[in-house]
Parts: C-alpha cells; sequence; structure tokens
C-alpha cells in the first residue's frame, strides 16, 4: 500500500481520477485524450443519475441488443447514433467549410460501394415505381467556376420507403443508385424516382427507444449524394423535399435549410419528352458547390 | 418552418438542446432525466474530443462488437462496465450504508443462481486443486448482535484461474460455490482453496481496449460473497488476499482497505484435523456486518 506504485483504492467521490491513474501516461497520446474525456464525462453522468442497480442493468442489456441486433446490413450503433444527434454533430465537426460550399449531412448506413458508373440522363429507377423525377444541376467552385468530371454518387429509397440493400431479392439490385460525372459545363442529370418519406428501421432497440421517448422513427423525404472532385473537398450531403410532413422532425437531425430543393411537378409534354419521362413529372435543380481540397 | 411545432434545424452549437427538444416531454419522468444527462455529456464529450469520422467508427465498431461478444457465459458490456469503474461506481452509489456495515463491491459476471445449500463445514471445492483453505466468522448487526440464519452465498474461481461456468464440462458443475447459513452464535464456517489471482476474459474487445491503456487484465485473489438476512440489507461484497501482486491494481476497481483479510499458513495437525483439512492449510476469519432495511 505504499512505495512507488502506491495507488488509491476506488472511493466514489474520486471515482474518474482513480480510472484514469490506472492508465498507462506513456501510451498513444490520441488514445489518452479520448479516454480521458470518456471517463470523466461517464463518470459524471452516472453521478448525476444514479442509477439503481436494475436501471444499471437495463443500460447493459440495451447496449447489448444494440450490437447483437447489428449485421452487414444493418447497424444499429449507427442509428444510435444518428437519433441521438451524434452522427451529425461529427459531421459537423469534421465539415466546418467555406462560406459558399454546399453543406453536408449524414452519410445513412445504406450507402455501398461500386454502385454502377451510370451516362447522364440514365434512370436509376429499375423497379419501375413511383412519380418519375428529373434531378439536374450544376457542379461549381465557391468561386462559380464549373467543375469538369465531378463525380456524383446518388442513392435514395423506393417508392415503398426502403433502399435495395434492405429488400435483397424483392428489389433488384443497385436499385435508384448510381454514379454520375459531370460535363464540362459542370452539369449533370439523371432520372430517378420521386423519394418519400420512411422510418428508420425501428423494430430493434433504438425503435424501442424513440416509442419511449415520444419520437417518431421518420426521415422527411431525401436523396443522398457524396459529390467529390480533383482538388476539391468530397461532400456528402442530401437534397431535401421542403414540404414534406417530416421536414422539421427528420429523426435523424439531417435536415438544413440550404438543402431544402424545389420539387416541381411538371405537366409539359413537350419538356416530358426532352428529358425521356412520362408526362406529368416532377423536376427539382440543385447546383453542388465544392471548397478547394485543404493542406 | 413557422407555428406551434416549430423546430430548429441541427447545428453544431445547439446539438445537444435540438436533440432534447425533439423528445416528448409528457413521457416518464425518470426516462426524461436520464436522457437528458445522457444526451448533455455525450455532445459534451464528442465536442472535447472532436473525433474523426474514422475514430467515430471506430467506436462504432468496439462497441458493435463489445455486443456481439457478449452470450449466456459472457457479459462483454459488464466487463467494459467493470473496467471503466463504473460498476464500482453504481455500487457504491447504491451502498452508501450507515458506518459499521461491511463495504460492498462488484458482483461480477460469474454468480449463478441456484448453487447448493451446503451444511456449515462443507467442501465447496469438487476439483481437488489447489491448497485447502477454511473459512469462518460470525454475521452480526452494526449494534454487535450475532444474526442467526443469515445466508451467505460463496463463489470463487478454481486453482487454475477460471469458475465453473467459464469451464462448463470441464470443472463438475458448482465447483467451488456454495450457500451457507449462520448459526445461533452468528458463526459460519466452510472449506475451500486458497483463491488465485486471475485475468478477466481478455480475448474480446475490452482486453484489447486495456491493452492499448498499458493495463493488465487481472484480479486480486479473492472469495465473492452475498450476504443476507431477514430485516437487513443485503450486501454483495468480496474479501481479499492482501498480499496479492494486483492487490493495489485491480482491473475493475474492486478493492477496498475494509475488505482486505487475513490469510494465515497455518502447520498445525491438531487444528487440521478439528477442520478436517490436510495439514498444512491456509485459514481465514471475517465477519460480516450487516445495517438494518431502511423502509
Amino acid at each position: 500500500m505504499s512505495g512507488e506504485n502506491e495507488k488509491a483504492y476506488f472511493t466514489e467521490a474520486d471515482s474518474a481520477e482513480v480510472v484514469m491513474g490506472s492508465i498507462d501516461r506513456t501510451g498513444e497520446e490520441r488514445l489518452l485524450h479520448i479516454m480521458d474525456v470518456v471517463i470523466r464525462h461517464l463518470h459524471a453522468a452516472v453521478k448525476e443519475i444514479e442509477p439503481t442497480q436494475e436501471e444499471w442493468f437495463q443500460a447493459i442489456q440495451f447496449l447489448t441488443k444494440t450490437g447483437q441486433m447489428s449485421d452487414e446490413w444493418r447497424q444499429e450503433f449507427i442509428l444510435l447514433s444518428d437519433v441521438l444527434g451524434v452522427s451529425m454533430l461529427v459531421d459537423a465537426i469534421n465539415n466546418r467549410k467555406p462560406g459558399g460550399a454546399t453543406e453536408t449531412t449524414v452519410l445513412g448506413p445504406f450507402h455501398v460501394e461500386n454502385a454502377p458508373v451510370l451516362e447522364n440522363g440514365a434512370d436509376t429507377c429499375m423497379d419501375g415505381k413511383g412519380e418519375p423525377l428529373v434531378v439536374h444541376g450544376k457542379v461549381r467552385s465557391v468561386e462559380g467556376a464549373p467543375i469538369e468530371g465531378a463525380r456524383l454518387d446518388v442513392w435514395q429509397c423506393n417508392d415503398d420507403g426502403f433502399y435495395d440493400v434492405q429488400q435483397k431479392g424483392i428489389q433488384p439490385d443497385f436499385n435508384l443508385r448510381g454514379i454520375f460525372h459531370s460535363q464540362k459545363d459542370g452539369g449533370y442529370w439523371l432520372r430517378a424516382v420521386k423519394p418519400r418519406p420512411y422510418p428508420i428501421p425501428d423494430d430493434g432497440p433504438v425503435g424501442m427507444l424513440l416509442k419511449k421517448l415520444g419520437r417518431h422513427p421518420n426521415r422527411p423525404a431525401h436523396l443522398h449524394y457524396i459529390v467529390g472532385a480533383d482538388g476539391y473537398e468530397e461532400i456528402t450531403t442530401h437534397i431535401f423535399v421542403p414540404d414534406d410532413i417530416y421536414i422539421d422532425s427528420d429523426a435523424v437531425f439531417g435536415v438544413k435549410e440550404s438543402l431544402l430543393a424545389d420539387f416541381i411537378k411538371v405537366d409539359d409534354p413537350v419538356r416530358a419528352e426532352k428529358f425521356n419521362v412520362a408526362n406529368p413529372f416532377w423536376e427539382v435543380e440543385f447546383d453542388f458547390v465544392l471548397a478547394p481540397k485543404s493542406g
């Protein structure tokens, strides 16, 4: 109990300090900082909550089930991070961009690598469901210069409110996904369907938590984008349907004012023929503005 | 964007407030309080850490693996709670006992219900390994009155450092477990083996974390007890071997000064015969003091 390696036994008052004192301070500096912050806030939260043993065990079971609910196509801890606003906070911290660049929002759990590369004007909809939508716009720099060859990775749910990966064998693979490249004038365009609001998967522990908190699990209708180009910071973002009933109560807090797009109902056979879609259809124009790569 | 249900979109500065604002405040008061504390500390921690997207994803993966490592006989989230000092903190908060009562410590993940009820003096060791140990003492009230018929649920690891439930099919079921009852004078006694230090299971995410923090996974040698009697507060505690090499660095912070017991090496054939153990043997005397049930 004495000598160089003397350690204080655990007490309620010094709990965080005792735990931090057990860590070898010669380790990786970044990890030490992270653990110090985690331990300090974790102990402070427990002291404020004063959980009963039963409440502590409920928390253990909740976290365990959240891990066990996760598999190749379902990531319940990402959902938890999303509904607690942590994903958006991490996004905000990592995307403090110069004024003028398109704002970012959450990636979400349904992005897939290696979506098919498509020509401008291609139709991403492979299941024939929903109201036709034409999406077009330009990719440009914060100075307004068109960016040619920018890569736009686009994905969305189908008209039943599910992404292809949630309905393996029901939807065609890569339904409503595609990678497009901007043209000489920075322009891109594609055909899709009007997105619809949908609930995040709510049959697991996260859905149960939302229910207990009187929160609905829905996201307002949106299209996902990852847009990047050589020499520019890549952005992960959405465009939203502004009059969606959930636009002010997104379950994952992804909405930003600047990402509300104009979805216009068009009833014009000539224009429909130009875009090669059935009349009437929806049209949305949205430009992406990229900031130069830093560093 | 206006009207009664107007909600602020997410911003980095107001992140916690926006998330708390999404919760229906008419819900269960206790849950609302818990979520307010969790959200406030979670967002504050993320803002202090400023994780990269990669670090955020490492945290998601760590938590997911921790859930997925858990099964009927392994609870990795309890281990995480243990090594971060949370289990001991919850124990301390729930056991602020009047002076004089035996102090409590962590339950640990290896308690089982329905251990065999044994007569005083019975030998809990069923695998014949280790140095014989005689444990005896009294159960009494804080005023010093003997408590008859107190229930002592005792368990420990075997001489290889494993609990029976960690070695199903290798150790006999209920090896080194038993429920004893105190006699008229409050006395109890049992035969066992000298406990030894052992590592908590460290082949999972928690073990990996300990390694990265330069912490060993070992617990100093101890016997587990749950002691209760009609009209008294039940206590969950250990007694520790005080000269154990890990006594000042318990991986789960369970040691308290008052729980250090005197393990005495006895070389006395007469005394050995009295206790019906081989000579030489170890002897430890430890009294348990219970506080009256509150409320």
